[in-house]
């Protein structure tokens, strides 16, 4: 695969909860490479606030690792 | 999306707890941005338990990260 | 909401525990608020073992932040 | 409640698994009180895989917290 | 129950990653001692990848905590 | 088993994060070795958006682990 994630620091919390997002999706699609076949299981979900709630747990676990590579981003 | 994340310092736990709900709100929000969508599905799970559960656990997780941010609001 | 949470300090591990509990209800109550609805749907899972173990898994959760808020109550 | 949990600390790793249990159990304990019911809902998942293994993640996430506590019972 | 868990040391990542695999059966073990009954439900799961999933997340629970305890195995 | 797990130091984040990914399915593969059962078992889920977030899920526990072993790839 393309490189993808040089570096877990972000500028911002904002931007390193925009990483997380970005690392739970990339879980998603290593698991399944094909784009097609992803496309059309989201749409069996996109109106389930189960899997909604389980994607965001993914993303607040991806979120602590990045919280505690930026140290909290403490000035 | 606009700025909506500036910093993990709260002054108090409660803050805290409150900015935890805020991070969990936004992981569903960025996963189903449509917000029509996102009230449709609501409606399923407001009397869920299982549902409510799930959410205080990503809660859970998210004030993992902010109370670590804020040395747990040590005096 | 009124002022609930002003210190994750506790005496013992015990009180930890159970400010655990706390909020894990606290997660649920802040996306349910309605209590009669809160109440309605906890008759459903009284008897349900797997939701049991998911709020026992929530607690557990907040336990973890609480005992290192308090650095493990070591002497 | 009685006093149930006076210290994090145990002699051994062993010991602090078990204490682990303890306090998944008392998860569940507290937010269903009533043995009687306890009783008749572990009768359903008592062969069901699925919920062994929920079990099982709750005693990890409290053994995390407690192998903490005993600085992983280092020498 | 006789002594299975004397320490968390282990020479190398490999075998932390085993020790977390037994970590992860014996608390399915001690939730359902009677052998006969977990081969029972074992049958049902074993072809079910949701099932194996939930298992590798234990795992992966218990391998945090083995990690820590061995300074993540830094020469 | 083979060796297959030398070392958690990885150049960078996307090699820690594909390290994270091997580690979910050596997970998988522990609990049932039978390469064809769990073959038969994938195409299941191929397919299933719910079963994917939890893989992604345990890649993201695995990751954290990991971020931490290589200190976050800080410079």
């Amino acid at each position: 695969m393309d490189n993808w994630l040089a570096t877990l620091k972000t500028d911002t919390p904002q931007l390193g909860f925009e990483l997380a997002i970005k690392l739970s999706r990339m879980g998603v699609k290593y698991t399944q490479p094909d784009m097609e076949v992803l496309k059309e299981g989201r749409k069996k979900y996109d109106n389930d606030p189960g899997f909604l709630i389980d994607a965001s747990h993914v993303i607040a676990t991806h979120f602590q690792t990045i919280a505690a590579a930026n140290n909290y981003w403490k000035p």
